[in-house]
């Protein structure tokens, strides 16, 4: 099984950013973690800060991987590029956030990508990357 | 680990209703193989129509079990009540749903309930209700 | 030819509320005299003021009976519950209002589960369900 | 008992026009069985698609007949003229629609004659028509 | 001078509709009045409760006479074709209303015709034209 | 004199629920109280955390109590149905709330019950129901 | 007969502020010539640019004069403390306006007082006054 | 104790401005009322109709008196300059209302200063300033 | 090939009205000149500034023209019955524009009948038809 | 160079007023190192909680000083008439806050003077008033 | 004549993305069809899904060649960005669609840039970029 | 002290850009100007269409220098991703602009950055930019 996991804008500063909201570990510590976890996924990396850029890793790994995990972070909530991008390519993509976007501001509720991706999973920490990791295990 | 899995109104026709939006299998068919799947775990379940009995479930059981897996269909995009429930007890409560409610009708995609929660996963199916379950595991 | 007449929150009061806009005859005489017209017609009838009652009749009748006539009061505007019980049976349910809702509050224009039904019927006081009855007959 | 029918804009093209939504009968077909059914009323009948000759039709009769069926088409969503037209005159008047307009876009969830009017139909095909003329019999 | 005085629909049964608003003289025998109090003035009277009707005798009118007093009715609400005719032609335009229409429903308080006219007169019963014909007199 | 208070969902928990915004007194303990203080007055009460068993409770008593007061929780902000039950009783009813409803957040800050109800109370802790009672004792 | 002027903010420059739309001739000059032009008519004038000073006029005339001929300036569009003095005097109040507010920003298009006023006057330049003048001897 | 009444627009001519909503005692009987039977509480009164007299005198007092009642009349709509007073001082404030504010316009539903204040009373008549005395008695 | 060109309300006007927005060449003009460039192809032309005229236009030509360049004018902006005729017909509707309707006021921004047409074009001046020409030709 | 300052409702508190929004220092002090910072410049001071007398001192002093620094403190938010009364004058006016107003409530993110206003400084304490006499020093 | 061709976001995917939307054609076939059929044109060709990138490019043709022809994917309903770069080159720029963007989601309705453009085409397939390049041939 | 300025899209064209709005002289001229007037200070320049790499700089630069000032153009009204990675840095940001943005389209009136900034600066021309070199000097 092959997943490439993509983040989104500022999800590089994980560790170092608003700690009381996204925590204090960083995410290359937590991939570790979870590669050595889950030792049978090839699981894929790739962060970006650049809308566009996304939108070129997933024209590039969604016609073969098994699944995308995307955090978009900001962009989840602006993007209709990237919704598109999801629809446009084969491979099933899963919505995933840190923190429970619920319970911030309101321009946090809202999700342009949602309905086109698989499901939504939010709230969880790190653990939320996990999640989707096994709902692709599942399938 | 003690976990309650409550289900709002519509989903005591699981396996009759739409099933093409919902799948065939009936809720107690799945329970019966999450249970197995997860012996360790003491798992509860109550199903009902009626708002008011579901905040009732919730204040019960809500100050003694590690987790509430709550799938409260249409009254999620409506129940105020629910949420201050939610928030009036101690366990965590996960809102999940079997559908990804985002590709629905635009009233679905608003959750009253989903900041009064730990997180919210949707739109894996019944495998929506073990995610929550390794959510709660993995905490 | 096997009807369901159900009346939501308040009709109860029928004849003894707000006379001017309602009337004042009670439902259980109009019943009477529907029951009496439409002698061949087996027409069952059901009240409740709670939301999830309603549904769990719609779900008790709403796989044997030819139509539902359902009368949901204030329910008909918040109610995405009954919208979806509405959708999850078989039997073709008729939205019916004793006043015209339209000059009225504005919160009575919108109603939740007219897309549900099969069509809408009101304005025409009690002689709306005789109506609704008429609708079926001449399917 | 003398009733006029109205109809507005584009059912001159019924049983031609989109027959998935509205059925393939022409309404000349539907008012001859209509007035062979209901003999002792005398049913005139008028279409046109200008706005502003139904508001005269509707002047002209809206102070002699028993009652008139109105199926104003989309000028329902949009016409306050119409509205007017139809409170300016003594004759009771029925909206009638064929299809159930709330299963459609948004735009025809609006009604802008509803208030003016004694009540609503609609969602039973040509059915329509009969439902509200048993309406005015019931009077 | 030369003034065209034009009214939308509905305006032909004055005196017969909803006096209580309108008041229960006809126009006939208001216009009447008028012309004699304004002897010096040519009055051109036009009503047609067809939209189209009303651009076609702006266009008419509209670029040789004085002054064109616009009693649009309803039209003043949803036309932005009478809009763009009183925009397209020379002679000055000005809004009347019989009635205080900010008292009355939300859906009147809108004019889609203000912007395009010299200016409103609304509220004073019939005197409003008069009002209207000293506007352009003291121009 | 004869009084019903009703407490909507969730207020069986007071004392025990967010005690910063509802404070530490139970409800038995305050109408304990309450019951001395007023001695005169014969005061029922009835809690529910279902919609429809308040409305039964408003129906069964609205028409012979000499007052209603009534905290009907997160059910304030979304009951039409309620509402119209104390429209169609003949008992006042004065809508109260232990919190300041205006410092949370904003979708409880519409009433859908305060325009049927005499009147409001609210942010005055336990001390609303107290000051409603003299309310209707001075009326 | 005898007729309060009041105007609101600002118009106190006129003839200073923004002559392009407002004109350059002061409101004195104005009021120079109505006064001889209506000399059977005793005209009391008043301008302020404290909101309270406007209603405290109204209070102090509102009972004895036979009409207020008010320019309430931007009070117009934010002020329901005016509209509520309008309303709680017997004299009747006219709304006028020297521009056409409907061709200006957006925010000018509400009147917050038109609702209690007896009629709208607006666009006519200094000539609003006058035909407000007119339609209170026309009574 | 010592309390502040303070009185907004409009509130002077209590008992003279449309008594079928206000009843027609004026507020200087009723305060001598109050004053006798709270005879050992000090009761200062002051009325403005101007918003910014309001605020002086809310700065004036706001840092001695135990509690203030305001009836902030049309301004508690529209003024934030009056809610920023209210959070400015250490004197607690109770906003009332003499009639129950839900039932009329829309624009009076809305209270720009509850969120500033210790609670809102509403609905009771002239007693609704009883009942806010009681409140900072019982405080 | 066979194409009919419908222009709505105030075209009729083109050449004299606006000419900064809409060009000096009236459309008759334009006309001529298209024809001859098009010599191979049968253009008729309409133009009524009546709503249901051009509804009955399309019903007449709308099943057996090659294509209908429709310009409804302001009509485009607010006519449910035109799509609805668009809708019902089977030859395609290219909506076209002379002027970018994007850089006028915003209530041109929306189009009621673009959803049922084929496409549309706009801001090209009286070139827009030729390019709706081209756009049928090259079908 | 002639400067004048004025400061709005409740600026008159500051070193009182919510110190941890905007600081402890009073106004008057810090006009006094103001004025020694800037000893060239002649700075005039003027503050009011009456919206109408901002006005007043607007056009007392904008026609001759070389710039007006406004803190309209809430009356930001809801004055149209100081935009007006901004828009008069010939003095260029800067809107000055001392918080970052966009860190608050929602309804201190709208300026309905910036429109009327040369610039806006917000967020940097007293610093802002400094910021803004080097904007017009800087002209 | 010299032309620049710009496609945005996901445009690259053409003939491999959702095809019953946007047909199976890729852009470099149908570029290499243009080029054929107008080649008296030299045509530039661009594509990134960055939103940067192509307003890069914006800025590097959009002083020197005859004109754009710009299909900005998704980018067209959120980017003002991209329409202040079209504002600022003096080369005009038509915004084009190959689908007919009224007929999908509500989010697609809304264009940002087209304002700042000469025109819009959309809905004719990849000829809508031929119909683009006839418009500005025949400018 | 070191600053950083960051220009975002289309700022590199000023001077060039639309003249009458953001004046003709360039951004390095104006650089130069500046630092040779605060030659204290080490003033960092970054420019960039792209918006991921303004974050990119953001990130950078936003743990080390003691003051960011952005001008982040268009991106101002959009990117909550540039919000979250300014609240992400250490190092205080404030917004700029040249314009006064409140007095251009109102799509420009909100700032999706403000709220994470520590104040803002509009409306002086380039002198925006030294305004803020002040305000951080200052602090």
């Amino acid at each position: 099984m092959r997943i490439l996991i993509i983040n989104g804008p500022n999800i590089n500063l994980l560790g170092k950013r608003e700690p009381t909201i996204y925590g204090n570990q960083s995410f290359d510590e937590y991939l570790g973690e979870l590669r050595q976890k889950y030792s049978g996924v090839s699981i894929n990396y790739y962060q970006s800060n650049i809308e566009g850029e996304l939108i070129n890793k997933i024209h590039e790994f969604g016609f073969e991987v098994d699944g995308i995990i995307l955090n978009a972070g900001a962009y989840t909530h602006t993007s209709i590029a990237l919704h598109d991008a999801i629809r446009a390519v084969t491979s099933p993509v899963i919505e995933v956030h840190i923190s429970n976007v619920h319970v911030r501001e309101s321009f946090r509720h809202v999700s342009q990508i949602a309905a086109a991706c698989k499901g939504v999973i939010c709230g969880f920490g790190l653990n939320s990357y996990r999640l989707a990791l096994e709902a692709f295990l599942n399938k």
